[in-house]
């Protein structure tokens, strides 16, 4: 027996179901290359990722791995030589990156065009104010005296972000005083200033979008946001009126439409007295979304690799009345399996997700799911199994 | 960029969740190993699969894959040596290999005491006859005279089955005349006479069972067999009586605990107006449950690795109302990916699963499930889709 597959052999390991079957390329290799590698699995299509390093989470399942780096033009044009479709994980491959692979002829979806709205958060508030799209009040600001002139409009706190770069909260500053914004314009980041507003809760809606138009819309969710990351994702998002839910899911539609994006999208809202405020967008499978792999007709990985070879649509209605995802961060103890076993035994209908992550503390580092009836209990169950795998205790309760 | 990794990253590329994350290992590189192989990514477990041809079902898919040959003790210590546990997607493994690998000190799940049962018909019928449960009338035969002494007590049709050996029908001869037995008779195998069963449907019963003895028993189903080979599987099987499906469920924990099987155990039945006759045991993953990916809270691909982990086992309770699954058989032409398209636009809902196999007529290459309330309606879709995949057309109505 020889230990691995030699290379030659890894060539010929691609779906042998037709004369000619897709290969998507996905950029990066974490949890959301990992559920997605997952999902390619069933469509019967070749799947590959582009990881920094053979540990990361998705380079640990994905027979068709490629080690290379995201910021390596001569790396990207090689990994996506290979694919029908290049997409991504996340969204920091270099813009000027993106155009060249386009310009070589591949299918990078999203596309440059698109994705610059996910990239650039100035360039997004500009694109949604010209569709009349509400989002909090803001502006480029590149001194102290930028964030207060500001300040005097919108009042403290003021929250500083970058313009470019900022994954789940990192790149967010809340700041209440004029010392704390100059202490983040230190930094020297390109900055802007936002207000801050005092929403009543948060909400996502999720959208796929394919090259020839068809697009899908799943239920509003609500997310509950601590410390910048989102813990919990309550679908669909409970008490919310159906004209609100509508307008919520017509507004993604919008930016899907008018952004041309491809694949997933994440619309990020605040809910307000005043109506709804968009505040980010994402263009991939998104951590609100990940209740869809147990809660919908069809996951959002599913769909994002539908939407991106061009494939029709599948159903993004709920499989179940409602479905509570809990993100689980790392704790102090790094022995989750241990931890997996009392979490399973306890409650048997919990589905549980680990990333094969190394734990650090306030890392996600897995996810659980609870679908059926009856919110309060379905959350009851999320957080004690997500509590449980993180800390060995089930009292923690997440805000919300 | 470099093409692939290279063995010794892939060495390192194992789970990083905590110190002591579990290695299952799979032998056998079909589709069931490649569903397992979707279900270990939520587990975030390792897991490996040895194949024999890097070009195989699940080979395609396992960032885990070996290269090996399961009639070789040599190749199977080898790769048993990495696992913590090893299991199986076929019942071809040598019992004395088995056996070996147990003295070798390698968890073998299930071991080959139990395994013995799945391999040898004749050991299955006598164990079953210990335990007082009905089995359709058999015995062995070496000679035309032993099969017409059969005959003389059961009539014709005679059922011609190898002891061992036989894969999803492959290995039954169903024979209305002696001219027919003698002729399956010349090939020299170690056969079984069985009496031709009228029965009025046929029935299966998924348990999983652990080491620490724990069990979970799935709701029964009703198969639909032509020319040997499962064609649909309806869950739960429509108008079973509460008494009669216990009846059933029991019989597969009876047959789990007195086998001692680990992992998922697969009991098909007869059903008759005299009861139930137990006709196959399958002690792996099984055609009958692949609706569970879909259809049940925990699914059968899941369950099995929780039981040879000896982890806690999943609810087995459906996960909708009805769920039901139509094999694709490949048929003449083999573009099933230019078919997709077609399937996926006319029944956004319908969820497809492909094998990555060759396509060839009759051959095994992916499943459609069908999931939610009305059985016609839902057995409509999941026909529709299976013969759109395999010939282009609709019309085809598998019995039933």
């Amino acid at each position: 027996m020889r230990d691995h597959q030699t290379a030659s052999e890894l060539a010929t390991a691609t779906p042998q179901a037709g004369p000619r079957v897709p290969v998507a390329g996905m950029v990066g290799a974490g949890q959301l290359a990992r559920m997605t590698c997952q999902a390619a699995v069933g469509l019967g299509i070749g799947f590959r990722v582009l990881a920094g390093a053979a540990g990361e989470s998705a380079a640990q399942v994905c027979a068709g791995t490629q080690i290379g780096d995201y910021r390596s033009l001569d790396d990207l044009l090689a990994f996506g030589g290979g694919c029908d479709v290049v997409t991504f994980d996340h969204e920091h491959v270099p813009g000027a990156h993106l155009a060249a692979l386009e310009r070589a002829g591949m299918r990078v979806r999203p596309g440059a065009g698109a994705l610059r709205y996910a990239q650039d958060k100035a360039a997004m508030r500009e694109r949604l104010a010209e569709l009349g799209i509400s989002c909090p009040r803001c502006a480029p600001v590149a001194s102290l005296g930028d964030v207060l002139a500001f300040a005097a409009g919108s009042g403290w706190p003021v929250v500083l972000k970058t313009v470019t770069g900022g994954y789940d909260g990192r790149g967010v500053w809340v700041c209440a005083t004029p010392d704390e914004a100059a202490a983040v314009l230190a930094h020297g980041l390109d900055l802007l200033a936002e207000e801050h507003v005092a929403f009543d809760r948060e909400l996502a809606v999720l959208v796929a979008r394919s090259p020839s138009g068809q697009a899908a819309v799943y239920p509003v969710v609500q997310t509950v946001q601590r410390d910048g990351i989102c813990r919990e994702v309550l679908a669909p998002a409970p008490g919310l009126g159906e004209a609100r839910a509508v307008a919520a899911q017509e507004l993604g539609l919008a930016i899907a439409a008018s952004t041309g994006v491809t694949g997933m999208l994440a619309v990020e809202m605040f809910e307000t007295p005043a109506g709804l405020l968009v505040n980010e967008l994402a263009m991939r499978p998104h951590n609100s979304g990940h209740w869809t792999i147990e809660g919908a007709r069809t996951s959002q990985f599913e769909q994002h690799l539908r939407a991106v070879l061009d494939l029709p649509l599948g159903s993004p209605v709920m499989a179940a009345p409602q479905a509570v995802m809990v993100n689980v961060l790392g704790g102090d103890d790094p022995g989750l399996h241990a931890r997996l076993v009392h979490v399973m035994a306890a409650d048997p209908g919990i589905k549980v997700h680990l990333y094969g992550k190394e734990v650090r503390p306030g890392r996600k580092v897995g996810h659980v799911t609870a679908v059926g009836e009856g919110l309060a209990g379905l959350r009851d169950r999320a957080r004690r199994a997500a509590s449980y795998l993180r800390h060995g205790t089930e009292d923690e309760q997440p805000e919300g």
